[in-house]
Parts: structure tokens; C-alpha cells; sequence
């Protein structure tokens, strides 16, 4: 084995995750000066024209990407989806005191925990009693909620959903931090869709927020001005100064999108480079495990363990070594969680498969 | 003149704005490689010891260069100081139903509006009557209030605070956003410092909060878990994925501060470069003016308008021809603002003072 190789180096982090190498080296390439105007991106004031014209022309790129229809509106806002969790319910509970959550894992049973501040959570579906392995069929709508939340992708789990189902007159609320982008999407399903930026898009804080021009001015008299989803529309998300250098990356990672081939290549790589790490999990003879339901497991974070579980620590540390980085599982779940990013190259996954099948060789006799 | 010499290209934007040039050349020779990891800071996992010691670091470097006591937390929060508008109230309030604010110019008027959401505003000094030329001298503080909150320096006026008056027994709330770290702080006087990075710590959406141990507890219900500064401190600013790559940057600008000789000297430049610059407005027989009386003038932002208004876009694009950058005044104010942050080199004030002077000389007989 021994220190890895830095062209080796393959970063498996459920986020801050994997960037696209391209949108890396431009950034850099252009750091202190960024469009020939003698200044970093970083130094750049956001009320000038030149920055004004890159948040909006990242946002175009998104619509184009996504055809995200005329009536929707795309804000670029500060906090992370974890603010996000709070600012829904402020922004889109209008008076009505409750609100349909679809319970999946991690991240939507800490969703439901802050809406619970602000309203009354129906479980609407839930996969608790299978702990969690795939996603629930069953929904039983409250006709008199707000709006029905899901999140589409459970980072900690390794579960995601394919078909959605409707959601009625309920306006359908999705977080989809962990897998906006990496494939097509049916905007008009959805009554606000929300994707911190910290996996398929960009750096940590910056968050995406899509949101149905109808849904608008029912924020809570709490809301702070900065975070209500009209004020941000009126003010072009610059009401206040907005995450300068992260809208710069974001919008070179759209740009990366769309010339690889769109959101459609994007899902059929995906779907190669999951499946292949899936059947090398499946056809270890028992060494991986992944407790994840076929139907319903992650093409964005495949979690799984080792039979025998004493070895996690030298798979992960002996895995680092070989410049695969960042496979610990989540703490909630345990063993090894392998995120596949829209950046995570095919070489990737085909070099931690490789690694996988000798460490089985070398350590199956041991236990 | 002719297009600028991109060596001699400075940065007087008001913010996000100049940043230390031994900072982003360090930041963009690790872009791809931080610490030898092979991956950039933008990749790097927040859960990870790597970034964590990052984010320890800088605070304790902060907490070194400020000689914060031991009762204050140092956070680093999301969502800008526009976000602290609405998060002061929300989190100091603790029941009470009002507060006390002292108005000096455009930034604490918008800070009162939107304080006024959450509780009676007691106006309890301001500079309006003189057109926010000074700071106010006489406080009428409200018993009752829950805190008194200042603005240390406003930068579309160019006022800032020199001698703050005692607060009594109020907690002194201070948004520092224009001044924090370009001078010594006695940190015990007040209960909160607010800051946010886009002037003279790091890039836009960071969140500087210092806040007194006692002040925590009395959030609002309605608070977001990620805007509450308890369950922040509890979870050392980690509650959810801080702003990574914002948080690395900031502690390559606490280094260069130290290394540069700390707030000290930080202050001593800041006053050597804005009395030159004062000295050649007040000295031009005219030509230029600034309105804000010499005791309150801002060491930061210096304000100040050409006597024939009319030549004053002309001034702006034969600066910027000559490198010298983003001069035009706040819309609120007019005329023009040089911006003047601790990354500011004294060579940029020698150039702008030495445009200045020929742009009179050109100019003083057309008029």
C-alpha cells in the first residue's frame, strides 16, 4: 500500500463533498484574477454590475437545466438546508397550524423535529418499523395541512425515492440537498424544492430555493426579512449581501452540468457508477451488506457494512491509504458509506471496487 | 491614463472588499491541495478532524487578537449581519418587549425597522437632526429595554464610534460589521459583537458572533435551531455544515492580522491612511468635501463629494481607468466612498490622493 498518490486521491464525503476537477482548476486558474478586472471573486462587491450578472446567469443556467417553468422562482439564499428546516414552515405555514412530513431516515426525522416547533408534524408515511430500508408506499394525507415535506435522498441511510408519489392539492415541499442535479426533475410536481449546495453543487452555505410564485407571502410576522422567500424574490436574492463567492463556484458548476451533457448524463453515470459498487456489494458472498431494499437504495450515498464489523476501522483506514477518502459512515448508521456525487468519477468507484474485492481476499480466511 | 496596470489595481469597494494579497496567494497555491490531503478546502468534510482544528484554530486565534474573555463564545454563523438584524431580537429579547437603539445613519435605521418586527424600538440617541454628520452625545437609555444596540461604523455615511458611552446596566449589543478587527476592543464592555466577514475578515455570508455567557437562554421559540446562539455554542458552531471554505479563509486573515502586529497596528495603518486621505479632501480649496465632523469621521469608509457634483461620474471612470476601483459613493449618499479596510496597502490611498490632486488640477478651471 502505502502513501497514497495524490492523482489517486478520491474523496468519498457525504459533504463537503467531491467538486468537478474542472470547475476546481478554473477557480483557481482565475483566483486573484477573476474576468480580467484585477480582483479575486472573493473581493468583488455584489451590488455591481459584473456580480450581478454572474448570480444571474447562474440562475438562468439552473432554469435551463432543470426547465424550471416561468411561475417558479430560484432564490439563492444563505443558512443551509438546515435553516431550511425552520424557514418552511415560517415561510409556507400561513396561519394553517399543521403540516404532513414523510418520515425516511436521519434527516427527515431532524426535519420533523425542528417543524414541531412551529406546528403540528402529521406523519404522513413513514419506514421506521423496517428501520429505515426503503421508502414508504403508504401516505395518509391530512387534507388540512399546509403542505406535505419530503426529502428525496437520505444521506445517512442510503435511501432515495424514484417514484414520488402525488401529493393531492398539497403543495408537495421537497429537500433534495443530497440529490438535486443528479437527475432529471419534474419541477411542476413540487410547491418548493430546497438543496443546500454542499453536495452536487457548491461550497457549504449556500442554499438553493425553488419556489412556486403562488406559495409566496405567507411567511409568519417572525420570519427575518432576509430569510422570507417574497422579500428575497423582490430583492433578486440581494436583499442582503449575497454569498458572493459561492454564487461564482455554483454558477461554474451549472455551466460544468450542462456541457457534460445536462442533468441526463448526470443520472445515467450515476446509475452506472452506484450499480456497479451495488453489485460488488451483493456479490461479495456475504463480506458487504447493504440492508437497503434494491428498489429503494441511493444512487447519491451507498451505505453498507462489513459482516464483520471488527474490521471497519482497518477497511476505512487501509481504504484512506490507498487515497480513498472520506467512507466512514454516518454515526447514526455505522460501517462504510461511500457518497457518488455527480463529480465522483468512474475511476472512482472502479478503484473502490478493486480495493474492496482484495481487502475480501486478504481478510475473508481471518474471520 | 489607459487601461489600468493590473499591479496597480486597488480595491476600494466597500464589501465585499479587499482582502490581504499574502492571503489569496496562499489560498490560491492550496486550491487544489489543502494540507497535503489532496483534496481543496471546499471538498474537505466539516465532521472531520481536519476541518474541525481549522475552525478551533481560528477561533482561538480571534479569541488571542481581541483578548476575548473566557465568559464570551466565539461563533461562526451563517446568513450575513443583515441576518443579526432580526437573530439580536429574537435571541436577547427573552420576553421583554422592548429596546433600546441609537440611530446614526443608513445601517442603523435599516437594523431599527427591522428590530421594530419584534419589539418597541426606543430610539434612544440619534444624529438624524444633523443629518448623520456626527455621533450622538446624549443618551436617554429605556430601564426596561433588554439591550441597547449601536452600529460601530456606518459605512454609506462614514461616521464611526470613538468613545462608546456606557450602557449601564444594559447589555451592549454592537454591530461591528465595518470596523471589527481594524482596532483594539475592550470586549467586556458590551454583551454581544456582531460582524459579518465581507470587510475586514473573510468572504461574504460568514457570521461573526461573540456573545456573553448570561445572554444565552433567552431565545424566542420561533428562533431557528441554527440561528439560536445556545444551541450553537453547545454544538461549537457545528449544529449544521458551517460555511467551510468562509471559515478557512477567515483564519488565514487572523493569522496575517498577528503576523501583520495585531489590531494594534491594524489601527495605527487604518489612522495613518484615512488622515491622509481627509487631509487632501479638506485641503483642496474646495474641490472636495466631506460633511462628517472630524471627531466622528470613519477610519473606514471615507466619504466625501466633489463641490461640482456634475464632474463626479467623470471622477469615477477616470479613477477606475487608473486602476483605482469601486469609488461610487453609497446610493444613499451620493457622491464618493473610499473604502479603506485593513488589506487596504498604503500605496492605494498614495494613488487615489495622487489621482485626486491631477483631477483637480485638470478639472478646477472647467468649472
Amino acid at each position: 500500500m502505502g502513501l497514497p498518490c495524490l492523482s489517486e486521491v478520491f474523496n468519498f464525503a457525504a459533504g463537503p463533498g467531491v467538486m468537478p476537477a474542472a470547475v476546481l482548476a478554473q477557480a483557481q486558474q482565475e483566483f486573484l484574477n477573476w474576468n480580467g478586472s484585477g480582483l479575486s471573486m472573493l473581493e468583488t462587491p455584489f451590488t455591481g454590475e459584473a456580480f450581478k450578472a454572474v448570480l444571474r446567469q447562474a440562475r438562468d443556467d439552473l432554469r435551463a437545466l432543470l426547465n424550471i417553468p416561468d411561475n417558479y422562482h430560484i432564490l439563492f439564499m444563505h443558512g443551509g438546508a438546515s435553516a431550511q428546516f425552520s424557514l418552511v414552515p415560517l415561510n409556507l405555514l400561513g396561519g394553517v397550524d399543521r403540516a404532513d412530513y414523510v418520515e425516511t431516515g436521519y434527516w427527515s426525522r431532524k426535519n420533523m423535529r425542528e417543524a414541531s416547533r412551529y406546528c403540528n408534524v402529521n406523519i404522513a408515511a413513514s419506514s421506521s418499523v423496517t428501520n429505515f430500508d426503503r421508502m414508504p408506499e403508504a401516505w395518509r394525507l391530512d387534507p388540512d395541512a399546509a403542505y406535505c415535506h419530503i426529502t428525496s435522498n437520505e444521506t445517512a441511510n442510503g435511501v432515495q425515492f424514484y417514484d414520488i408519489p402525488a401529493s393531492g392539492d398539497l403543495p408537495l415541499v421537497a429537500d433534495m440537498t443530497s440529490d438535486f442535479l443528479s437527475r432529471p426533475l419534474d419541477v411542476q410536481r413540487y410547491g418548493l424544492i430546497y438543496a443546500g449546495a454542499q453536495k452536487n453543487i457548491g461550497p457549504a452555505g449556500l442554499t438553493i430555493v425553488i419556489v412556486r410564485d403562488d406559495l409566496l407571502g405567507r411567511a409568519h410576522p417572525a420570519t427575518p426579512a432576509v430569510f422570507n422567500y417574497q422579500t428575497q424574490v423582490e430583492a433578486d436574492s440581494m436583499l442582503n449581501t449575497p454569498l458572493t463567492y459561492a454564487v461564482y463556484l455554483t454558477g461554474l458548476v451549472f455551466r460544468w452540468i450542462a456541457e457534460t451533457g445536462g442533468v441526463t448524463v448526470m443520472a445515467r453515470n450515476s446509475e452506472q457508477r452506484s450499480a456497479r459498487l451495488y453489485h460488488a456489494i451483493d456479490n461479495s458472498d456475504g463480506f458487504y451488506h447493504c440492508s437497503v431494499q434494491p428498489a429503494y437504495r441511493s444512487r447519491m450515498n451507498v451505505c453498507f457494512t462489513l459482516t464483520h464489523d471488527a474490521l471497519t476501522p482497518l477497511f476505512l483506514s487501509a481504504a484512506a491509504a490507498e487515497g480513498l477518502l472520506n467512507l466512514k459512515g454516518h454515526p447514526m448508521a455505522g460501517g462504510v458509506r461511500a457518497s457518488l456525487y455527480n463529480a465522483m468519477p468512474e475511476t472512482g468507484v472502479a478503484a473502490l471496487v478493486n480495493f474492496m474485492q482484495h481487502f475480501t481476499e486478504e481478510h475473508r480466511h481471518h474471520v
